[in-house]
């Protein structure tokens, strides 16, 4: 299998990987006498449409809203291939579509959108809110699409899924729960270096600070973040990073920074840059997760040489695949399902916590921590996740207002 | 039958007319060893988005770019249903939808879009373009619409269909052809009255100056338009239909301007505003095109009833459908396959011809004057006729190229 070939080769056949289908049955659709036509276009379908110009919420039962989503991008930050703009784009958002439907029955619309500035883009998105039940952000550079996303979540009447960040913070913790239960080792008690300060980097930092974690140290290509690094300043998400880790303000580059810490989470979009000597340096018992890709930040018997006990990467063919693949259909279905307008930090960590259950403790082992991207369990459990904390968050709140009501 | 019922029924049930679905075989896809996934998704996807990123063009082969379609409303001009808003049209643009796969095998997107804004609409379209092969504009209002088309013609890289403008348009010159063999006229030699001057009214004045007629008088809701009217400085487009039309500057209403025509042509989204009494101050053998929907402007038995010896609707429960419907999935398909960047008033010409010739003259009949929205030969024929009239320009610049240089 040449893997280039083979793709090039099945692209060009296929040419597009998904398509549109009617779901209206076509048989006698032009009959002369009560032809569904007249009912699914004019004049029936006007009876349809006057109806959602008086309540807007109908575009839910009348039409496809409900389960499409617009896989958002710019092509400026496409897997590892950079600023490739969003032509090329395409085939891998298209690619994500297939997933989507595969895994979670939706409607994605690879909306690849040929400008790249901060500001027209949010527009853009809210423009095009009308068709979509939420909107998936992908594959666009970092610190603007935080900014972007940021902007969205205040700014739109539907969900805002950012692939990169919650995604690869939901699947990372997960593998993380899992990882901990075999050196049996707990997260408020533990050191952890982040490499890569991008979207995942900041957004894993944000969920391990949710789960209890006290000890987070993130390193961009300057080295550790800390409060009062000078350059910060001009980016907002650095800074944020600054003030919710590192509590020690250890200074210094990868090599050292390594030295006692029980896990490395690489999302640098580096390959190959730790050695399995910077692994010897760690912690009794080190989570090595280099999830760049295609090429992580180590190869696994390189970590394992090191004395790595788990090992996890982004990829298919190595055991462990942390990947936002495992989770961003079944978590969109159910935002989609459940009407959910923002997944907020507890959320992702009740739904990383559902995820690291999935695998049965008798069954845990280092090179099995989180259930495969094709795991039937998946979508079920985030639902009923998603479901259960919501109720208790709405019933809380009920409480809190009526505790409220009564004191006044 | 309640066609109200039935059709809010409808929809209720199927919670949405189209969907995406795949086109990769699915089986296996997450095997073990030589798993599909590696080649739709990354890695194995990276090298078709490099390939794309060196060459734009080649997402044309390798994606669904060259079938897709962007319906883009802004919901201001909704059927008769005037401005009902993005959500409300979305029903009906994904019925567009059903008949572009339907007629013309075409994934059609129904892009609704929340704003209504002339410069945001034309910026939008432009950043939406990668994913899509042509642009289909609808139910936009007038003349905001006709700039905008005017303006996506130049400024964007695939080709724009105007449903409301090209394709009323081009049916309508059909339907006209045909009937004129019926009550042998001459297009050259006739009098014909367009009421409306919205995208259907300018569309049909200008492809009928194209297809040769030398008298076309265009009413709008204040009169005959004619050169000099005091109002038209504010709207570039019946300025522009004032200059092509009404050549003796003939003034008044729709009352008086009737009298001696040959032909009315109705598109003024006003239903029973003409009586059987003014058809009969009409010319002798009077063709009545009362297009408006739901409600024409006089019911096909009262314009019988003055005298009318062919009409026409756009509906389809009753004979002669003059309807955009039975044109825009075969001229668009065409567009797309031909790789037309430029659909011009000489290819609208051509094509109306080809479509009334599919009547062949010992079927024609009063009440059988264009082919029906299904007749599976409109495709074939659309395609072939751009192809060969592109071909003949095509040679014909040649030999005007080829003669000039020799000249020097």
């Amino acid at each position: 299998m040449n893997i280039k070939d083979d793709s090039i080769n099945l692209h060009r056949m296929l040419k597009g990987k998904i398509e549109i289908q009617n779901r209206v049955p076509i048989e006698n659709i032009f009959a002369k006498e009560n032809s569904l036509i007249n009912l699914i276009y004019t004049p029936g379908v006007a009876y349809v449409a006057s109806a959602i110009a008086e309540n807007k919420e109908l575009a839910y039962d009348f039409t496809s809203k409900w389960n499409n989503v617009a896989i958002i991008c710019d092509g400026t930050r496409v897997l590892g291939l950079g600023n490739i703009g969003p032509y090329a784009a395409l085939p891998v958002m298209e690619g994500k579509s297939v997933l989507f439907k595969l895994l979670g029955g939706i409607n994605a619309v690879p909306v690849c959108i040929e400008t790249q500035n901060k500001e027209e883009i949010i527009k853009f998105v809210k423009y095009i809110q009308p068709l979509f039940g939420a909107i998936n952000i992908e594959d666009i550079e970092s610190p603007k699409v935080l900014e972007i996303v940021e902007r969205l979540k205040k700014e739109i009447s539907i969900p805002v899924f950012h692939d990169d960040q919650h995604g690869t913070a939901i699947i990372t913790l997960a593998a993380l729960i899992n990882s901990l239960k075999l050196v049996r080792k707990q997260l408020e008690k533990i050191k952890i270096l982040i490499l890569g300060a991008g979207s995942a980097g900041y957004g894993i930092n944000k969920i391990l600070n949710s789960a209890g974690c006290k000890n987070t140290i993130v390193v961009d290509s300057r080295g550790a973040i800390y409060e009062g690094r000078k350059d910060l300043i001009n980016n907002q998400f650095k800074y944020e990073i600054a003030s919710t880790s590192n509590p020690t303000k250890i200074e210094g580059s990868i090599g050292s920074v390594i030295e006692g810490c029980d896990v490395f989470i690489g999302v640098s979009a580096k390959g190959n840059i730790l050695s399995n000597k910077e692994i010897s340096t760690m912690n009794v018992d080190p989570i090595v997760f280099a999830l760049s890709n295609p090429y992580p930040e180590i190869l696994p018997q390189a970590a394992l040489d090191g004395g790595a006990k788990i090992v996890a990467t982004g990829r298919s063919d190595f055991p462990n695949q942390v990947n936002n693949a495992v989770i961003f259909p079944s978590v969109i279905r159910s935002l989609l399902d459940l009407r959910v307008r923002l997944l907020d930090e507890n959320l992702m960590v009740n739904v990383a916590y559902a995820i690291a259950n999935l695998v049965q403790t008798e069954h845990l082992k280092t090179d099995y921590i989180i259930p495969q991207i094709n795991d039937q369990r998946i979508l079920p459990v985030v639902t009923q996740t998603l479901k259960s904390v919501i109720q208790k968050t709405v019933t809380h709140n009920y409480e809190k207002e009526t505790n409220e009501k009564a004191e006044i």
